[in-house]
C-alpha cells in the first residue's frame, strides 16, 4: 500500500480507504482530517474515531460514490446524530432515501401531537392559596375530570344522561302522538278571521297546521325548562372556573356551550308569544331555525371523547385530512354538476323527469353516492348512458380520497396504540423495576453467576 | 491511546471506546464494569462477553448517544434478552423506536391467543376409568369432535343438514301457499261473536288472518316435532357429558342451545291453545317473540367454525375489534340524529315528506348507509342539500371504522395462515428430519467432504 | 481466556465463544466439532469455515440464546441455504421470527403458479414431422396464438368482434323495435281456437304475446345463422387441432364453447318447430333456457385474456380467493336469513310489507348489499330498527372477506408487476450485456484504470 | 490454510475464502483476480480493494451459494453500483430478491415524473430582447402564473369566480322561475299555424313547450355575453402568448378552451335565429348538444389544479392506472351484459318488468354499481336469485380495480409529499446552513471539544 491509503479506526473496527477519497468533501470532518489532528494515533498509524463502525459504512460510501444512501432498518434521529457529528449536510442524502429522515420527522411530530391532545392538564395555574382560587379548582375539577372523584363521577354520568334524553326532546314536542290538541283547524282559522289576523300557513300542510291546532304537553314543557336550567348553569360554571379565557375560547366545545345557551333561552323567549308566532312567519321561522340549530347539544356528547380516544383520534383524522375532504368535495362537486348538465340535455325529450337543473343536481349527487332513492332518474336511453358513465365516475372519485382518509385515521390509531403500549410501560417500569436493579445489586453473587465462566 | 479508553471483546470482535463513555450509566453491566471483574482479561487488555457483536454496536450507541434506537430488522425478543443481558431498563428505548418491542409483544399475544382458540382440547379430564367416564367421553367426542370417528363425522353431517333444512321452516310455516285453509275469515268472525270471544285481529291484515283462517300442515308439524326433539336430546347430551360445566357455560354456543330449547318448547306448549291465542293478543304476540327468536337456531350453524377456521378468525377480528366498532355506533347514531333533526326542520314546509323526526332518523340512516329505499326523501332545496351533507357524513363515518375493523381480520388472518405453515413444518419435521440427521451423523464420510478443501 | 475458549473463523472474521455453548446442540454441525477435524487450522487455533460471517452473528446466538430469531432483512433462501450447512434442523426457528422463511415459501409459490400462466407454450409436442402434423400445428397457430402470425391477428381481431356482435343479438331479437308484426293478439287467438290448439300464454304478459304475433326479421336471422356457423367451425377446428384431447378438457373455456356449440344448434332446431312452441309451454320454456344460456359466449371474450394479463390476474385472484368466497357467502346468508325473519316477525301487524319470508330474504339481501331498490321496506319501528341493524350488519359482514379479496388481487399484481420487470430485464440482458463484458475483456486498459489507485 | 485460500481486504475487513471459489464466475472482476494485478499486496498477502465490507459479505456469497440474494434494507441503487463495480451482471440476482432493484427503478421513473408535473416552468424562451417578446412573456405571466405578481394574484381570483358564476348560467337559462313567459302554448301554436311553420315540438313535454313559450331575462342574456367574451379574450391571449405552439397544443386544457371558444359563438350565433328554431328539429338539438357541451367550461376550473397539488396527483393516478380502469370496465360490461340477459329470461313470465333486454342491461349497472334507484327491479324468484348474484358479482368485480387505483393514489400521495419534504429541506438548507458550516470552521476551538478526549 502505498501513502495514500487511510486507516481509520472507528469505535475499534479498522477502516482502509484512500486518502483522496475523503478530501472529495473538504467541509465535512473527515474530509479536513490532517496527520496533526488530535484523533490521529501515531502508535497504530490510524484516526481514531469513537462512533459506530455498523454506521460508518455508510459515511465512507458517501465518500467512495459521491452520494449518500441510508441503510431502512436504522432510527433517522441515529442518522441526523451521524450526519451532524460527520459535518455532512443533510441535503447530502440522495432523495431515494430521504424517506428514512421524513418518515422519522413526520413520526415524531405525530408523536408529539398526540402528547399534547392527551396530556394530562396542568394544574399549576390553580396553584393561589386564596379559598376563592380553590374552590375555582375543586368545582373546575368536578365539572371537567371525572376521574378526579367519586362526585365527578356521578356528574359526568349525570351529565351524559341528560344529553342523551335531551337529545330525544326535539322528537317528543313534534310527534303527534304526545302533543296534546287544543283546537283544531277551523276553529283556528276562524279565530285568526275574527281577531283580523293574517294567518301565514298552509292549510294543506299537516305539519304547519300541527303546530297550530297542538301544544307540547306541560311535562315535556317543564322536563326541558329543567334541562335547559341544567346546561345554563353548567355553562356559567364552566366559564367561571375556567382558569385561562383564552384557553376556554379555543376550545370549540366550550364555544358551542354558548351559543347553544344563547339559543335555548332565545327560544324559550319566542315561544311565550304563541299569537306573534301564528301571525309572523318570519318570527316562526327563527324559532325553527333555532330549534334545528339546538340539535347540535348532541356534540356535548362529545365531551366523552375525554375518556374514550378512538373518538378523538378520529376527530384528529379528519382534521389532518383536510386537503384530502377539500379534494373530495371539489371533485365531487365539478363532476356532479357536469353529469346534471348533461342529464338535463340528454333526457330533455323525456316530459316526465328532471324538470329542471337542480333536480338533475340531486340525481347526480344521490348516484354518485350509490345512495339511489329513485324519486329521479334518467328513462332515455341517453340519459341512461349519463347514469352509468355517474355512477362509475362516482365510484372512482368518491373512493381515492376516502382511501386515504381511512388510511389516516388507520395510521393514527396505531401510532395513538404504541403510545399508550410506551405509556403504560414507562408508568409500569418506574414503580417497579428501579427498585429490582437495587437488589440486583444488593446480591453480592449475581454478576458472578453471569461471567463467572469466563474465568 | 490514552487511559480513557476500554477495549471490549464481544464475542470475537475488539471494540474500543472511552471508559467515561460506558460511566455514564452506572447501574448498567457496562456501567459497572472494573478491571478486577471475571470478564477482564490481562494477556489484551480487554474485556471479554460472550454476545452477538453486531448487536452490540446498538447497546454501545446507548452510552454514546444518550438513548437507545433498535433497528427494526431484528426480533423484539433479541432485543429484550440482549438488554436484559446488559441491565439497561426496557424504558431506556426512545419512543420513536419502542415499535419493535410493542409489535413483538402484540405479535406474541395474537399467536398465545390464536394457540389457545385452535390448540386440540386436553382430554385428560375423562381420564376416570369408571365406565360411565369413558361413555361420557365417547358421547362427548361423537357430538363435538368430527374427526375422532367415522360415526361422529355422520353425525355432524345429519347435524348440519337439520339445521339447514330446520332453518327452512319458519319460511314453510308462513307461506301462504304452505298453509292449509280451515276457514274463511266471515267463518271465523261469525264464531268468535257467537262464542263471545273479542277477536283482536285486524281483518284488513292479510297476514294475522291468514294465522286465523289457516294452519299448518301436518307433515310440516311432525317434522317441526322430529327436529325439536332432535335437537332437545342433543341439548341435554351435551349439558350431560361436557366434562366441566363452567366451561360449558362459558361457551355462549351452549348457551344460545340452552336457551333455544327452553323457546322452542315453550312454543310448542303455546300453540296447542289455538283457542286462546285467538283471544288473547299478548299470547299471540309471545308466540311471534318465541318464533322469532328462534331463527338463532342459525347460530348452530356455526359450529361449523370449529372445522373452518375462516369463520373462527372472522369472529375474533369482529370481538378484537369492539373499540371500533362501538366507535361506529356512537359516530354513527349521533350523525344520524342529528341530520334527522336538520331534516326535519327544513322540511318542515313540504307536506308530504317527513312527518315526523323518526321518520328522518330512518331517512338518515337509510341515507348513511347509501342503502337509499326511497321511501323518503328531501323535496325542498334546503332538504336537499341537507341530504347531500348526510350521504357524504354518511360515507365518511363509516369507511373509516369499517377500514380499520377489515385490517384487522386481515392481519389476522395473516397471521393464521403463518401460524397454520409453521404447525405444519413442525409436525412434518418431527416425523421424517430427525432420521435423516442420525442418518448423516453415521455416515462417516459427510464431513469430510464438506470440509476436505480446509486441509 | 481459558480452555473452554472456541475460536472459529468465519469467511476472515474471527468469533470467539465457549466450547461448553456450542455443544449444547451436539446433532448441529457446530455442535460435534473437535479439534480433530479437517477444519480446525493449528496455526491459529481456529475452525476455518467458508461462509458468510455476517449469518455467522445469528447462528452462533442460536448457540448462546438457545432459540433462533432471524433477521428480516435478509432472504428466506440464505437462511434455508446457512441453516442447512450449519446441520440446524429448520424447526428450531423460533415462532415470531418463522415469517422469513413462509414468506419466502410462499413467495416462490406464487413465482412458479404465474410462471407456469404465463409461460409460452411448449411447442414440442407437434414435432411430428408428418404433414398432417405440421397442418394441425399451424392451424392451431392460427386459431390460439395471434402473435404467430399476421392473418392469426387478422382472426383474433375478427374472432373478437364476432363475439361483441353476436352478444348483441339476443338484444335485437327481443327488442320490440325490431321484430316484425306477423299477425295480431286477436288474429292469433282465434287461430288457435279454429285449429284447436290449447295456448299456454298469458294474454296480459306483453312480451310473451310478442313472441306469439311477430317474428325475428330475415336480416336477424341470417346473421345469427352465419355467426353460428362460424362459432362451429372454430369449435371444431379447435377441437381437432387440440395437440392432447386431455389439456383442452382441462381448460374451461374449450369446455363452454363445446357446450355452447350443442345448446346452439338445439336452438336452431326447436325455433323451427313454431307452431309446437305455442302449444307446448315446455318447449317455449326450455328454449328460453337455451337462449339464456347462450348468453354465456360473452365468456368467449375472455379469450382475450390471454393477451391481457390483468384479467388472468383477476381469475387467480378469485381462484385463491375461494376460502374468502365461501365465508363471505356463508355469513352473507345466515345474517340474510336470520334478518328475513326477525324482519318478518317485527312487521307482522303491518298489512302491507311483507308478505311471507322469502321476500324478507330478498329485502335483508338487497339491504346488507346497500342496494334498496325500496320494492320492499319495513314501515313499523321495530321493522325500521331491524332495518338499521341489517344494513350496518351488512356493510361489516361484506367489508371484510371483500377486503382480503381485494388485498389478494392487490399482491399478485403488484407480484406480477415483479414479474414482468424480471423477465424484461433478463430478455434484454441476454441480447445486449454479454457483448459488453467481451468488449470490457478486450480492453486492456478498463481494470487498470479501476484499480491503478491501489498501487 | 493452503494455497487455495484466498485473503481479501475490502475497505480495512479482511476476508478469507477459496480461489476455486470466486474462480466459478471469471468473468466477474472477482473471478479475474490474479496475484500479478495491481490490486495485490505481497506486504500482507491480500487483495485490496477499497469497497463497502458489509455489501462485499453479499458480493462473496454470490460465489459461494452460486446465486445472488439482496438484502432489503440497502437502497437499489447501491446495489447497481456495487454490483457494476464487481462486474456481476444484474441478471444473476435471484428473482425473490429482485424486488430491491424494480422497485428502485419504479420509484426514481415516479420522482422523475413527479419532479416534471412539479417543476417550475423555463422562462428562458422569453430570453429575447425584443419588446414584443416581452410583453408576451409578462401577459403569459399575468395569465397562467398566480404567483408571479399582485395582480396576477387578482386575475387569477376574478378567473376562477367567472367560472364558478357562469357554471351556474345553464342552471338559471332553463329553471322556469327565472325566465319570463313571452306568449302561452295556445298562441304559439295558433301563430305557428297562421305562419305555415311546422312545430317539431310535443305539446306534452313540458321542458320542450318552456323554450317555444319563455325567454331567458335580459341581465342573464348580457351577463352570460360579458362572460362569453371574457373567456373569448382570455383564450385568444392565451394562444397569442403561449411561447411554443407545440406545448400549447399537448396540454389538453388549452384544447378545450379553443373548443369551448369555438362552441359558445355558434351557440351564440344560433340562438338569434329564433324562428328557425322553432321549425327545425335538427337546428334545436344541435343547440342542446352545444348547450350540453358547454358545461366542459366547468374544467377550466382545474386550472386551480397548478396551486393544488392533490387534484393534479388525483389526475396523475388516474392515468397511470388506466390498465386497472380498462378491467374494471370490461368486467363490469361482460357481467352486466350477461345478468341482463339472464334477468330478462328469468323475467319472461312477470308481466310488467324488463320489458327489454336494454332495460335488463340498466337494471344490471344499477344493481352493480348498488345504486339501486327501483325504477325496475325482478319480482320473481328465479329473477330474485339473479338479483343477489347480480349484486355480490358487482361488489366483487367493483371492489379489486377500484382498490388498486385507490391504493396508486395513495402511494403518489405518499410519494409526492417525501418530494415534497425533501423540497422543503434542500431549500431551507441552501439558504441557512452552508453559513452555519462556514462559521464552524471559524471556531478554532469546536473540532478541539469534539476530541479533546482521545488525545
Amino acid at each position: 500500500m502505498d501513502d495514500d491509503t487511510v486507516r481509520i479506526n472507528v469505535g475499534g473496527t479498522m477502516f482502509t480507504t484512500r486518502l483522496s477519497t475523503v478530501q472529495k468533501y473538504p467541509n465535512t470532518l473527515l474530509g479536513s482530517i490532517s496527520f496533526e489532528s488530535d484523533c490521529y494515533s501515531k502508535d497504530d498509524k490510524s484516526f481514531y474515531f469513537d462512533r459506530n463502525p455498523e454506521l460508518f459504512n455508510t459515511i465512507l460510501d458517501y465518500y467512495r460514490n459521491g452520494c449518500l444512501h441510508l441503510p431502512n432498518h436504522l432510527c433517522g434521529w441515529l442518522w441526523k446524530t451521524e450526519l451532524e457529528f460527520w459535518k455532512i449536510p443533510l441535503t447530502d442524502i440522495s432523495e431515494c432515501c430521504h424517506k428514512t429522515i421524513s418518515s422519522y420527522n413526520k413520526r415524531v411530530d405525530v408523536s408529539k401531537m398526540l402528547k399534547a391532545v392527551f396530556s394530562p392538564l396542568n394544574h399549576s395555574e390553580y396553584a393561589s392559596p386564596s379559598g376563592i382560587g380553590k374552590l375555582r379548582h375543586r368545582l373546575w375539577l368536578f365539572l371537567d375530570e371525572p376521574e378526579s372523584s367519586t362526585w365527578a363521577k356521578v356528574f359526568s354520568f349525570i351529565y351524559l344522561s341528560t344529553v342523551l334524553v335531551s337529545a330525544s326532546f326535539p322528537c317528543l314536542k313534534t310527534h303527534p302522538g304526545i302533543r296534546i290538541q287544543t283546537s283544531n283547524a277551523t276553529t283556528i282559522l276562524k279565530l285568526a278571521a275574527y281577531n283580523n289576523v293574517q294567518m301565514w300557513m298552509n292549510k294543506d300542510n299537516h305539519k304547519e297546521m300541527q303546530f297550530a291546532t297542538t301544544k307540547e304537553p306541560n311535562w315535556l314543557y317543564y322536563w326541558s325548562l329543567v334541562i335547559c336550567i341544567f346546561f345554563s348553569v353548567e355553562t356559567i360554571l364552566r366559564v367561571l372556573t375556567c382558569s385561562t379565557k383564552n384557553k376556554f375560547v379555543k376550545e370549540w366545545l366550550n364555544i358551542l356551550d354558548i351559543i347553544l345557551f344563547v339559543i335555548m333561552w332565545i327560544c324559550y323567549g319566542i315561544k311565550h308569544a304563541e299569537k306573534e308566532i301564528l301571525s309572523n312567519k318570519h318570527l316562526a321561522y327563527f324559532l325553527c331555525f333555532c330549534e334545528a340549530v339546538s340539535v347540535l347539544r348532541l356534540f356535548k356528547f362529545f365531551r366523552l371523547a375525554k375518556q374514550y380516544s378512538s373518538l378523538r383520534i378520529l376527530f384528529i383524522a379528519v382534521q389532518s385530512s383536510v386537503r384530502e375532504l377539500l379534494l373530495l368535495l371539489i371533485t365531487f362537486f365539478v363532476f356532479g354538476w357536469m353529469f346534471a348538465n348533461l342529464v338535463y340535455y340528454t333526457e330533455i325529450l323525456e316530459s316526465e323527469s328532471f324538470p329542471n337543473m337542480l333536480v338533475g343536481f340531486w340525481w347526480s349527487v344521490v348516484t354518485m353516492t350509490t345512495v339511489g332513492y329513485g324519486d329521479v332518474y334518467p328513462v332515455g336511453p341517453l340519459g341512461r348512458v349519463v347514469g352509468v358513465l355517474c355512477s362509475l365516475c362516482g365510484l372512482l372519485v368518491l373512493a381515492m380520497p376516502i382511501a386515504i382518509i381511512a388510511g389516516n385515521f388507520d395510521s393514527l390509531c396505531r401510532h395513538n396504540e404504541e403510545r399508550e403500549a410506551y405509556v403504560k410501560l414507562q408508568t409500569k417500569q418506574k414503580s417497579n423495576i428501579p427498585k429490582a436493579w437495587e437488589t440486583s445489586k444488593i446480591d453480592p453473587n449475581y454478576p458472578i453467576k453471569l461471567f463467572e465462566s469466563y474465568t
